[in-house]
């Protein structure tokens, strides 16, 4: 018998009937003899709601006053599903994340958890009550309500399993499970059985939508085995697990795309110190993410910088560099937003020689150019056009050796 | 300048347009120079609402879950008022129960505040900030969320305002102040400028409609000075205050009626110790209060006994009577719903003889036969038929001089 943490998020609860059937699927992991606690998101619309009432009210609504309001949508569902439960007599209670002491510093909006007590959860535990979290809330140290940002619910998931040493967090999700590649581009995509912390981390794209990465962190971090399962069948998920829990090492576990970057390219940049810090502040005071950078040496003191932002920030990153290309000394200033990031992951690269040259020939047979190329421990990524992602992903998935039968 | 405690209850509140008038309102009271704390109410409507949800999920849904569902509306409101209040650049924060420390029993769904220890609130007051507070809810020893009850939220106010020492307690409501006499039903009836705490608390029809009247019981304890008043004009209200302050003495205040009663008569009872145990206690194990009660002596150790119940109580009341006949010895049981309980309340009827005599005269002069009688220290009502009504409360209001010029 196990203590067992069940995250739904908010499709899983987005209307009474769909509680009741969580709850139903609590009572079974329950009458198995399994302590269970149960961590909720807000029903599927509900935050978006509220934020729409707070923006009529308030142009630029205060961060901490959101946070107060963001938490009636987690109350809400845990309320109602403790009221299932216990209308079908479970011993069950719902909690708050003060309730909980879900300690957060004092970013409104975007708390981290600094520490859980969880004295009143373990309390409960010890007298068979399942007990009912409200996620992705906590309060900071001088009692105000804050939130842990969008997708917080599996961090709160996460967090409190690691608090109280549960042997699984189980987070019901709309997926079963996390896939060699995306279905709907790869009809050969393979459900995994099992991942490793590292791979998830770097998965961002395919990864994010089934489980929020922060919260990997968390579980690699306390060793929390993470199981990613559908909330809508009884089948096995994905097990998140440590890379050294005897799993399957293959060298690539999976193959990821990214449609939603775009390119800016710095032509002729004076190769000398404090370039780089020209280009990137303004990108940065803009609130603008930079994901890859590739700087080229090149003959004659001068490089050519390309670097990878969202499409939704393009145009103004773009902007941003025409404006200080006389600072930053750039010849020509161009962009492309038709560009895709195709990556491959595998803990097993670290054992296996080859996976680069294995993408490089893969990719040039198709006659798919490579723009750019970065690399991580465990991940190999390049840049290509983005009318290629499809055709690249599948002839990877088949290279590495990730076809179902 | 002043402390100054605002409660606006649900109509006020109902939607975003609403709430930043409130916010308004309160900002002006905040500009001239006053220490403002805010109560609200959830939105008109919402608790309803969360009571569907929670009968969608369970059938009789357990109060401890209850009340964390019914606690969202006012954090709701709180904090959209608090968006409003700071995107005005107001010093505003929401506070919920739990940080407001409004400490109750553990009788979720009705709770009683046991203390409010309110450091937070004064802290905040002498920073200047405009303190938002949830109204209606409050945790308990244990840290659970309870809630007071319907129209709790004016006894949350008024409980704060003696906690935090308010100069006074405003409570904005959809009607304008008190009045002598329903104005729906006596056109001549005029707006008190002050009434007493006990004529308030006497005038359960009249007045509950527009303050709990348990928040008038907190009101008198604490010497809290209670400003009734309409939400939507800046005209004064109602003051309701102590009796001796000064406040002009008439024999009465106010005429007041009751529709809502029925009653029930049991015929020729045996006058003999006991018997009203067995009459009243189906009746209070059944959760009916029972209101007037009036025993006749008769010759040979027979009585007639008389009581009135809430209308929608009536017929179970009646069954209940009729099953215990042998138990009591009743003669006959029979009832009648076509009744009304008409009420001339006044402090000033300690100091002036005759209000009774004139009250029956009135009555009298219209053919209006009194079928019950009773009377406080400051109160005489009488039940009458209740086609009677209209015309009983108007020329009651005439004779007691409370017609407007």
């Amino acid at each position: 018998m196990s203590l067992i943490v069940q995250k739904f998020g908010g499709t899983s609860v987005a209307d009474p009937e769909r509680i009741m059937n969580v709850a139903k699927r609590v009572g079974n992991t329950y009458d198995q003899g399994n302590d269970v606690v149960v961590i909720l998101s807000a029903m599927a619309g509900v935050t978006d709601n509220l934020i729409g009432m707070a923006q009529a009210v308030a142009e630029s609504p205060d961060s901490r006053e959101l946070d107060v309001l963001l938490a009636t949508g987690e109350q809400t569902t845990c309320a109602l599903l403790a009221l299932n439960l216990k209308s079908m007599n479970y011993p069950a209670q719902s909690l708050m994340g003060h309730q909980v002491e879900l300690m957060t510093d004092h970013c409104f909006g975007n708390a981290r958890i600094l520490d859980i007590k969880a004295d009143r959860v373990r309390e409960l535990l010890d007298r068979r009550h399942i007990v009912v979290i409200a996620g992705f809330q906590g309060c900071d140290l001088d009692g105000n309500i804050t939130t842990l940002g969008r997708g917080g619910s599996d961090t709160s998931a996460v967090a409190i399993a690691a608090a109280i040493k549960a042997d699984v967090c189980e987070i019901f999700t709309d997926v079963d499970g996390i896939y060699t590649a995306d279905p709907n581009i790869c009809d050969k995509a393979r459900k995994l059985d099992t991942i490793s912390y590292d791979e998830m981390l770097n998965m961002a794209s395919l990864g994010a939508k089934v489980l929020q990465i922060r919260s990997v962190g968390f579980a690699k971090k306390y060793k929390i085995p993470v199981h990613v399962r559908s909330s809508f069948s009884e089948e096995e998920g994905t097990m998140v697990v440590d890379e050294n829990s005897g799993m399957e090492r293959l060298a690539v576990s999976s193959v990821t795309h990214d449609h939603n970057q775009a390119r800016i390219t710095l032509k002729k940049v004076p190769d000398q110190p404090g370039i780089a810090a020209k280009i990137f502040s303004p990108i940065a005071d803009a609130g603008i993410v930079v994901d890859m950078i590739i700087q080229n040496t090149r003959a004659g003191g001068e490089t050519d910088l390309t670097f990878t932002v969202p499409k939704n920030d393009f145009q103004r990153a773009l902007e941003l560099q025409k404006k200080v290309a006389a600072d930053t000394g750039a010849e020509e200033v161009f962009g492309d937003e038709k560009i895709a990031k195709i990556s491959v992951i595998g803990v097993g690269m670290k054992d296996h020689s080859g996976v680069a040259s294995t993408m490089f020939s893969t990719l040039a047979c198709e006659n798919i150019n490579i723009m750019m190329i970065s690399t991580s421990e465990i991940r190999i990524s390049c840049v290509i056009e983005e009318k290629y992602t499809e055709l690249a992903v599948r002839v990877l998935h088949t290279a590495f050796g990730l076809d179902k039968e």
